[in-house]
């Protein structure tokens, strides 16, 4: 997987200060997560191509995470997509987009289809042939949903080297092995499976946590995640407003993503008072060291 | 009176090009005109002060001209704005917002009045005490409005030189004279008003047409205008397209400001087809050389 920061900061924009959005490129197609204003042009920017986009997910209605969207929708009209497009979304924006449209007097030229996220919801919400997108409600103070996109268990790869022990086997072996199935030669001896396979690579596993307070009911979702974005708007002095806003300190964010055993902690979503962003990454870094601040265009591959 | 190019690109914007949006300096204050996405961060980056921002103009619905206002009324709300703010827009436009603001659960912390334009609306919609905007309509695929704002015509100025004539009149002197009223001597001599003054300098007058099909029905409206924007999306070799998406060629636009007789035309809202927009500027120039092609930042002082 390869994650891909669009914007990284909180409200109130300034030139190079995008709001919240990121692409997330799965098995040969871009996954959008949030779509502050702005979006469409920074996935020209970072070469994000708008017709590997499929699916388009938002976690909250707060503007900073939503108001790129309405441009990159129209957008997709006047390249005269026809493709579909998947929206999973707080249910409250479907009729608003709706009307939005109406009173633009627009007609869209590829099916919208509106996947609705509702109060309380986890589990399943996307279901590919090699992965899968799951949410969680996160705390915030909005109805806010957290997302975790996991690549499925690949099958068992043919091992050339053990086959070689046995050089009369045919096509229909291949295929058994690839099935999962052990092999039985014509002398009657069963050779398992494993001893002519290798271990698929594991499975990848991006979590995405932005807007939330501390809130360590996240972690059984995101356990062991390869990668997790974790929001820390606000730097340990701040402490009090994290508190009264529901965001997250970068000590905290640190703290969830060591509780949750993650490999690696993105953070970002960082509030403008922040001129030089390293003290947020260093009070992250004392709690868990494999932090990364996020920077408009960076790219994490994992 | 000073225009300033936030944006000048159609839709489908890409880094650097971004949509329409402008802002007007006269008499103190910056009045915004029309919203393309992205309009909050090019007013930071060219330097208009938000809290000199009283007035916003959309002059239709369609979202490269309206889905960076979102943005800016909540970007005001975090900066804790308690100044007014008066929005004419559209009158389909207010409960989208308000619908917009609810399910964001966003409370403004200062007023919004929303001011409708309805269908077939022209005459003055503002009438500040230095100066007047009015409305008329353009011809597109949508209700739109054109904008004129007008100085209204200032006193005379008291001319100097030429009281030194009459070294004893005193202070009540000067208030009649700026008053516009005529100066009776105590030996009975009136000097009538204008041998002690100077004229004004002439009011100015700003005209905005965006997006419109060619339309000399607005040319009373922008008649002798200092300054006049009109579109100008397409080439003369695109007519054809210019006719059916009710937008206009460049020399089209030039023959409005010709026909209009205004001082200088600035053209604009281009296609994303012409990387070298020179081929328009150039276009209208036959027909109309005091024109000059827009650019994101480019002021124009007149």
């Amino acid at each position: 997987m390869e994650l891909r920061i669009l914007g990284c900061h909180s409200a109130t924009p300034k030139p190079g200060e995008f709001p919240t959005s990121q692409a997330l490129y799965v098995k040969n197609q871009w996954l959008v997560i949030d779509a502050g204003e702005g979006m469409q042009i920074q996935l020209r920017r970072y070469g994000v191509k708008f017709g590997r986009i499929r699916h388009i997910f938002i976690s909250h209605l707060h503007g900073d995470h939503l108001y790129g969207l309405f441009g990159f929708l129209s957008t997709l009209r006047l390249l005269d997509r026809h493709t579909d497009l998947h929206l999973h979304a707080p249910e409250a924006l479907e009729p608003v987009l709706q009307e939005l449209f109406r009173i633009s007097q627009v007609q869209l030229t590829y099916p919208l289809h509106f996947h609705p996220l509702v109060k309380g919801q986890y589990g399943i919400i996307l279901e590919e042939k090699h992965f899968t997108v799951e949410t969680f409600p996160l705390k915030h103070r909005i109805e806010t949903f957290g997302f975790v996109v996991k690549e499925k268990e690949a099958p068992r790869k043919i091992d050339k080297e053990a086959l070689k022990q046995y050089p009369g086997l045919e096509i229909w072996a291949y295929h058994l092995l690839k099935a999962g199935k052990d092999i039985r030669l014509d002398d009657g001896r069963i050779i398992p499976n494993e001893a002519l396979t290798l271990p698929p690579p594991p499975p990848k596993k991006y979590a995405y946590c932005s807007d939330t307070a501390y809130f360590p009911e996240v972690i059984p979702y995101i356990r062991k995640a390869d990668l997790l974005y974790h929001e820390a708007t606000f730097a340990e002095a701040e402490k009090a407003l994290a508190e009264k806003t529901l965001h997250s300190t970068a000590k905290q964010a640190a703290t969830i993503a060591r509780e949750a055993e993650v490999k690696k902690l993105v953070i970002g979503h960082f509030s403008s008072r922040y001129r030089d962003i390293s003290v947020l990454e260093n009070e992250a870094k004392e709690i868990f060291p494999a932090t990364e601040a996020a920077a408009e265009g960076k790219t994490f591959v994992f």
